[in-house]
């Protein structure tokens, strides 16, 4: 079994208004240090070994659903975890 | 400057409509080894040194507003960047 762990943020490009949103929200609340915030989608998938190649089947996921790979960028961890 | 990165996730006591969504989703598309999906969110927040110390300025941002705490767990990690 795996657990795969992976993250979807917005490319740099695109503007991120729920970013600036908690940001204004947190300088609002006197955290006048925080410069930036960018906010994405963190995602753990268990996994089962099957007889198709792991890092193929992660990588198609994340480009037909996981990720909008038009405005999104996605990069993922692989652990291996002992089935409960 | 720091990079700090957070992750929301769910408490494992908590029902993930989100990821049961998404893990049926999967299955449709004929990934029927993802036993299970997780969903949380993944924030990057870049901040300024200032006199007050990170990790309380952190934890409090986390408990305060970022992470609901009744039904959510955070984690974050800290990196130091070159201010751009």
């Amino acid at each position: 079994m795996y657990k795969v762990k992976v993250y979807v943020t917005l490319r740099e490009s695109v503007l991120d208004p729920q970013g600036s949103a908690v940001k204004n929200a947190l300088h609002s609340m006197n955290y006048k240090e925080v410069e930036d915030v960018r906010i994405g989608k963190y995602m753990e998938l268990l996994i089962e070994k099957s007889d198709r190649e792991l890092n193929t089947v992660v990588k198609e996921m994340c480009e037909k659903l996981l990720a909008n790979t038009v405005i999104e960028d996605y990069r993922y961890e692989v652990e291996e975890v002992v089935a409960q």
